[in-house]
């Protein structure tokens, strides 16, 4: 069932993480690498944070701009069907 | 500037966190609570994990389906074109 998963190694804040799915290696990294951006860009405005909390936040900041897209879809699967009418 | 932002404070994987921004508070909340579930979700099918590789691990399959819905509002659009011919 995993025979077709592929799977790369990314460092994100300073570990080690295997990232695993169906989608291209390059594409696997590129989000590890995102999500490495993402945490530093948060560590840079609240040095405070501890790792947890910053990568909470990081994963709270990935679902809010997950349901923005989801809205938009929402907006142009409504609008496509008043097009095709 | 952040006057007209909400805040809501949820608890996520048994610590509190402010979440800001301008949607309705139970939106906010709504995506703190997505967090919680989904960290709760890989906890339990990796019950090794550390709270940060777990909080990371969150992150990266959020930002994940990110790009899958990126993907599939360009898609969107591409259609949109051509019905809109």
């Amino acid at each position: 069932m995993s025979a077709d998963k592929n799977r790369v190694n990314v460092e994100i804040y300073g570990q080690q993480y295997t990232i695993v799915g169906e989608e291209a290696t390059s594409h696997l990294r590129y989000v590890g690498l995102s999500v490495d951006e993402k945490m530093r860009e948060i560590a840079e405005k609240n040095p405070s944070l501890d790792t947890t909390k910053l990568a909470v936040l990081t994963a709270v900041n990935a679902v809010h701009d997950y349901y923005k897209l989801l809205e938009r879809i929402k907006t142009l699967e409504l609008e496509q069907k008043h097009w095709k009418k």
